[in-house]
């Protein structure tokens, strides 16, 4: 049986996020044995103009629940970006997995040939369903998940692959 | 129509592939134009216990070599390690993606449920094909693609994001 679009989404941002979640503990951890102040891993990031940690782990997010939400037809929610410590910002996956966790493979298979319009760059550009899911939102979703993994790895945390793979009790 | 295999395989890695080697392309000229030599940035990690920048490209390239032989069926060639410079990277790339270029939807489409036995870590691991393909290969192929901008944007390449999502000319 071909692969369904809510197998092909909803079970891969559940492989990941609480991954994400999971290494911002690890964070957190090693924040407070080291004494050194959560802000500094907050606003780490690998290049001046990249992106800080803060904010890839919102566009991650964001990505995973947009998906789910235009794949079922449903105006995806906003969740303001106001998070300043680990603490908040596991409470953001946190957020966005009880929210994706919702839906079920009925509201979301069949959505292959939907059209998906999104605001990218100023302009309004249209996807299908399909085309949308595996070329814009998996590639960006990973995108922002392993910069995460990567800004915190180079910030001395010690994670390994699995850390990025595997949902704890997984 | 669900998603068939070959779209969620063949297309992400024919999507992303070219990227990376236009983002090598890049780096070439950067390391020319500012004369540093290419083993630099063939050598730059993130981190002293990660793998570097010739690494990542190399198993980047062979999770998407081998997703699509196994998937098809087919043993994966053995693609030997010994790239030394940027146009010996670029030319791995090349012929990993001729290698998948040869695959026809038929040869791939039908294996969701294929088993597939893997080496990891020292132990046989059994998936079946569209798990091997969702949960095993997509994160691992965009784990490592990812890493490689990341080390390149970290290491003063001028990148964007579209230059790891849009492949030159698309």
């Amino acid at each position: 049986m071909p692969i369904s679009m809510y197998r092909a989404s909803v079970p891969v941002f559940l492989q990941i996020l609480p991954c994400m979640s999971a290494i911002l503990d690890k964070t957190a951890t090693h924040a407070a044995a080291k004494k050194i102040e959560e802000k500094v891993f907050l606003e780490a990031r690998l290049y001046p103009d990249m992106f800080p940690l803060t904010r890839q782990v919102q566009i991650a997010a964001d990505f995973a629940k947009g998906c789910v939400a235009r794949l079922a037809g449903v105006e995806p929610p906003k969740f303001p970006d106001t998070e300043s410590s680990l603490e908040e910002l596991k409470a953001r996956i946190a957020k966005t997995i009880a929210f994706i966790k919702e839906f079920k493979p009925s509201q979301i298979d069949g959505s292959e040939e939907r059209d998906i319009s999104l605001q990218m760059g100023g302009q309004t550009r249209t996807f299908k369903g399909e085309n949308y899911l595996i070329s814009v939102v998996l590639p960006n979703f990973f995108f922002h998940t392993t910069t995460t993994y990567a800004i915190l790895r180079h910030n001395g945390i010690e994670l390994g692959k699995q850390d990025f793979l595997r949902p704890p009790g997984a």
